[in-house]
């Protein structure tokens, strides 16, 4: 809530608070809403829900523009110096791994997320909860044709690579230094043929136990971590706080 | 599904197929419940509805014992030679999270995950289902006292390694060929100051972005991906499947 008050990229117009909320979340929540000239009004808890059944609100509510993406122009461009790196998600559609691979990625340094217009989650209430906020710092574009963008992303110099079961090239033996478009598959089918062609490399995360496969946030996480890792190594770093989803 | 029946640690008591369900994946169910004689019932669509008004049942339902927990005593005895590596959970609160948790660890090749017995999520239906079925193949124990397993632990020749910020030391330079028991905390909170005092070591992920935090369930596979990344270093790999939630 913090984040949509302070963050930018969404434009909160109004915000609710349920009666007697008295927290100190809520207070500063009241301050930052005076700092920024936007309205707050006292709602009763039961217009909340009534309102908002599906959502966990703790009390306070924001009411937001729709959420702005970006112009993928916007993304292509980067400096022949600094390693870019941008993820692309083909057909994700659970809201959960969205929200929690927009988090990941902001929390490792991409520059920022492309999703296809359709048979896509795309950015939802739930989707901002799921990502604590990163939505509201993350750059995210939306595309018609994946496959399009990814031809383009080549001939800016990116590196298309795929993570996908079936490959023989670990993420541990490819060399990360470049400008990399890391492409995510669906949950259930993986990377579509049409965006598997299209792939430099596709490469996988070792297992050791007998489970077949990574759910797809976890697995983002994990390259993602070794694409920093292999970008930062014999730099200084600053370090992760784990507790707070 | 396939898991419940095969895989022996939930035992499938009845298993209910929809009225005109004839996918692949049914004829399979059958043939497997067969096999291992557990008697198969029609049922119309609505009734299926009706009885699980919550969950996304595509046609199929089986009708399992309550889940058997491992007990603690066959987790904590390990070979001296292989290296163990145990998951403990300080109070990780959202099913969700346990699920991709599981199935993370199952992955990587933990053998087996300790939960306290309060506040803690445990494992149901949607744990089952988030968990892709790894539920059945991993053992879980639960604990009255999760700082007390902690001693026992040590005792035994662990390590207790704690995941959280504020951490100076990184998971890459630190060692984890030794036998390792990594507690992640709950996902507010992180881990409680009775357990972080236990901890031989605390260690956090190295970040890039303005990102404070990762989701638990991510912070959890990027950590478990370098530890087997370090014991496997110049063995050779079984790589995974990314394909799948």
């Amino acid at each position: 809530m913090r984040e949509a008050v302070t963050g930018g990229q969404i434009r909160v117009k109004e915000i609710w608070i349920a009666k007697g909320k008295s927290s100190f979340r809520a207070g500063e929540i009241r301050r930052l809403a005076r700092e920024h000239n936007i309205p707050v009004l006292t709602q009763k808890t039961m217009t909340l829900s009534r309102l908002l059944p599906d959502i966990t609100h703790q009390g306070i509510v924001a009411l937001v523009e729709p959420f702005s993406y970006t112009e993928l122009t916007s993304l292509t461009d980067h400096h022949p110096k600094n390693k870019a790196l941008l993820i692309l998600l083909d057909h994700i559609t659970d809201e959960g791994n969205l929200g929690a691979i927009i988090r990941t990625a902001l929390f490792f340094g991409a520059q920022g997320l492309i999703l296809p217009k359709d048979r896509s989650a795309g950015i939802t209430a739930r989707v901002l909860k799921r990502s604590s906020g990163a939505c509201f710092h993350l750059p995210i574009a939306r595309v018609v044709n994946l496959g399009r963008t990814l031809d383009e992303l080549k001939k800016r110099g990116f590196w298309v690579i795929g993570a996908s079961g079936g490959s023989r090239e670990s993420i541990y033996d490819f060399d990360w230094k470049r400008h990399i478009a890391l492409v995510l598959g669906n949950e259930q089918k993986g990377l579509s043929p049409s965006i598997q062609k299209r792939c430099d490399q596709v490469v996988a995360i070792p297992a050791s136990g007998p489970a077949e496969s990574l759910n797809v946030a976890v697995a983002g996480g994990v390259i993602l971590s070794e694409i920093l890792r292999q970008r930062q190594a014999g730099k200084r770093v600053r370090l992760e706080r784990t507790h707070s989803d």
